[in-house]
Parts: structure tokens; sequence; C-alpha cells
């Protein structure tokens, strides 16, 4: 199993780790401080999958840096099957969450324009930071399917 | 090159190109009967999602019926890496146009209670379809993947 940029247990692969799990807390941080939120369950949605993501993200950071300070090998099939499972169900939920959020925010800024009257900016600075935390998971799991399949 | 289940140019992979081309015309054909889908830009996003779906799996449909009659070769890694971009982007865009278009539909069925004053059944079959049609386009697109990564 050959090593490439964004393989676990490498700077890479921890930094891209790391920024899927600042991206996603800045997503939940910027949408539970936004004014009646709760009251829309496609933005529950969004902290609940960002929070999986936070969670999955931070378990991953932890595991590359262990393996950069013991020179652990993370790359075993069997691992990596896990992270491809992992990665691919985080992300479909990252963009499915980010895509639904975003719907109601279209729908009300430019459909209906109730953003002249509640604050919207919150809600779209959120899907924004989701939809960058999307992209970066989306690379790792793409690199980790492809990491799989070389074999 | 390895031909298993849904390779291009087997019956397998066009029976799964007929199947993504026939569940995003369906998801087209419900939204567009539906009165004032016109007025979200979500539900116009969703059927413009859609038709690059069928134009693409009727395209790629055609490709295989021609290798299969012809017994011609569809799986030189030029042509594979093709249909992974492809695959990979117009199945990003169903998701992200399906999970936009249930957000509106749950916010207006769960959260708002709207459903009652107009009729949200033919919103709803119309994104079954196209969570439908994106989870054979997501099978095709690893499918894909997975033949350009084993070389």
């Amino acid at each position: 199993m050959k090593d490439f940029i964004g393989t676990p247990g490498t700077f890479t692969g921890l930094f891209l780790r790391i920024s899927q799990f600042l991206f996603a807390a800045a997503s939940i941080a910027s949408m539970a401080t936004a004014a009646g939120f709760a009251n829309y369950t496609a933005f529950c949605y969004l902290i609940a999958s960002m929070g999986l993501q936070v969670i999955w993200c931070l378990g991953l950071s932890c595991l590359d840096a262990y393996a950069l300070t013991k020179k652990a090998v993370l790359r075993n099939p069997i691992l990596i099957s896990l992270f491809v499972v992992g990665d691919w169900v985080t992300a479909t939920l990252s963009l499915a969450a980010a895509s639904a959020a975003a719907g109601i925010t279209v729908l009300y800024d430019r459909d209906l324009g109730y953003c002249k009257m509640m604050d919207c900016r919150k809600f779209q600075i959120s899907i924004s930071f989701a939809f960058i935390s999307w992209l970066l998971i989306e690379i790792s799991s793409l690199l980790m399917f492809w990491l799989l399949a070389m074999g």
C-alpha cells in the first residue's frame, strides 16, 4: 500500500482531519448562536450532522497524532475499510445537511424575501463552513477509497 | 482491468444506467406536474439536476447498448476517468438538489404545517425518486472509481 498526500498517519492526513474538525465546529458555533434555529428541522439536522463530523474527525486526528509520535502504521486494509465507510457516511450526511439548510436559506432569502425581517447572515456563514467541511471530508473519502482499491 | 457487476459495456452496467435514467425522469415528471413548483428555487434546481442526470444516463445507456451489440471494449483508463468525473459530479449535484428540496418539504410539512393547505404529495414523490436515482448513480460512481483505481 503506497503512501501519498492525505494518507492516515501522515502530517498531511492529520492536517486534513484537523481542518475538517475546525470547519465543522465553526459551522456548529455559527448555527447555535443564530436566533430561532431550533424551529427548523433542517438547521437542527445540520448541527447533528456537523456534530458527528466533529467526533469522527477528532477521533481520527488523535489516531493520526498517535501514529506520528509512535511511528505506528495505520495503513492495513481493515483499518482503511473502516475509514472508507466512516468517511463516506459522514461526507454524505454532511452534504445532505448542508444542502437542506441551504435550500431553506435560499427560500427565505430569494423566494420569500424574509431575510429582511430575520437575520439570515449566521445561517449563511454556518452553511458555508458546512460546505467547506464537506469538501474536505469528500477529499479524504476519495483518498481512502483510492488507497483501499489500490490494495 | 477486471470485469465486475456494473462495468460499462455489460448488461448490469446497462441496467444500472437505464434505472438511473428512469428514476430521474420520474422525478422530473412528478415535480413538473406539481402546482406552484416554479416559485421555489430548490424545486427548479431539482428539475435541472435531474435533467442533467437524464442526459448523462441516456448517453451512457446508448454507449453501453452499442458496446454490447458491437462487442466493443469500454474499459480503457481514459474513458473510465471520464465516467468517474461525470458520475461524481452528477451524483453530488443530485444529492444536493434532492436534499435541498427535501429540506423545504420538511419545513412546510413538519415545521410550518402548510401541507394541509398545499399539495405536498407530488413534491415528496419527486424527492423520493430523486433519492433513489442518486443512490443508483452513487453506486455507479463508486464502481467506476474502483475500476480506475484498480488500473
